[in-house]
């Protein structure tokens, strides 16, 4: 399958290890590993450093939608690259399972399923359907950990 | 056990597929099947076209306590409908594991597991408590898709 | 490993079973045991009778964030009581799987981490970081049953 690879022709990249600010302690895994399952804590989009990467806000009012997805995406980047990490390669991946989407949004925005849209499209172009199909629930929230505009939980089955 | 003849017998109908509008692509699974396990996406009520299903808005404010209640029953439909497409047959489902309650709430409102209890009282109405016993959380969040009430999502077991 | 020792010697003591009051039907399991798994539905901080133990409210209006963290560990003492009813023994837990935090928290509160870090920082007291290490989401919600500050909810591995 060769995921790298096709993260390398769409043009992404993987950003590296979270940078968290050194007042702020992480006391759990990016991932954890269970058997043949991975679960994967919420990450938000970082920078090419690992730092938390703005604009950060609510939707739609301080970040538009089309920010907001781009956010997602690099959230899901960001998912990736603790997922290559933990894993070795993320050609061991044998099938997601569910995505959380997390939105900060203003009360009453409707549009959750749009901002995460380019997360799950992003998994189906890089694993195809078989393994890349998930279940998904976005929900906006009322805060997210550094004031993140997206923040992305999955749960995934890697091979044996 | 014969879910789908308690469903008639109790007066409830399965709705049919969601179907979403047009312009909200839904790049995801309503049921994501690994192995034995069912991952069931946020679902909320759809009337008998299978359309998202009013009154719309906050809890309690637009939306009075008994009409979450009647959403979230709808809502718990709609899963096992989603369900019953998935799986071709409610009576492969041999356990409920986790149902997560979402309520488009006002801020502070204190009644969310009383907004849930429908879908929990429904489950085990029709699967009996070794089956349809499950852990669940009921929260009230900023938004959720269509600005519906209720979203439900769950995870079970299914005969292997 | 002898968790309930550790939990003595540094000072807690397990609160007894819920105590809901008779107004609020609890229609779920505080624990699910599926096979090997066990998903712990979501739980707040009780008192030594088992009552949800206030203060109540919103984070950092109504609740600062050092009553917060307080919160969230009484809450965690919350979910091991639990735990220790449905398996007979918290020794037999294998590994810890993955924690989600609520917190009642106001728009754009951006400190939720810091909120839900005494939970894990406690499992890893507990049980050591190959058990007791876990994936984790901490997300600020707009309301949370008995308008408790933090609620936690979470999935881990038993001993077959």
């Amino acid at each position: 399958m060769h995921v790298e690879q096709r993260i390398a022709d769409l043009g992404y990249e993987l950003p590296p290890a979270p940078a968290i600010p050194a007042n702020v302690a992480i006391p759990f895994l990016w991932v954890r590993v269970l058997g043949q399952r991975a679960l994967v804590s919420g990450h938000g989009a970082i920078d090419s450093l690992g730092v938390p990467e703005g604009p950060f806000g609510k939707v739609p009012t301080d970040i538009p939608l089309e920010q907001a997805q781009i956010s997602a995406r690099t959230a899901t980047l960001s998912m990736l690259s603790s997922l290559k990490r933990a894993l070795g390669d993320l050609d061991r991946i044998a099938g997601w399972g569910v995505v959380n989407g997390f939105v900060n949004a203003e009360p009453s925005y409707a549009q959750t399923t749009l901002v995460i849209n380019p997360c799950s499209d992003l998994l189906l172009e890089l694993f195809g359907v078989d393994v890349g199909g998930h279940a998904r629930t976005a929900i906006g929230v009322a805060a997210l950990p550094f004031n993140l505009p997206v923040v992305l939980s999955a749960e995934l089955m890697i091979a044996g």
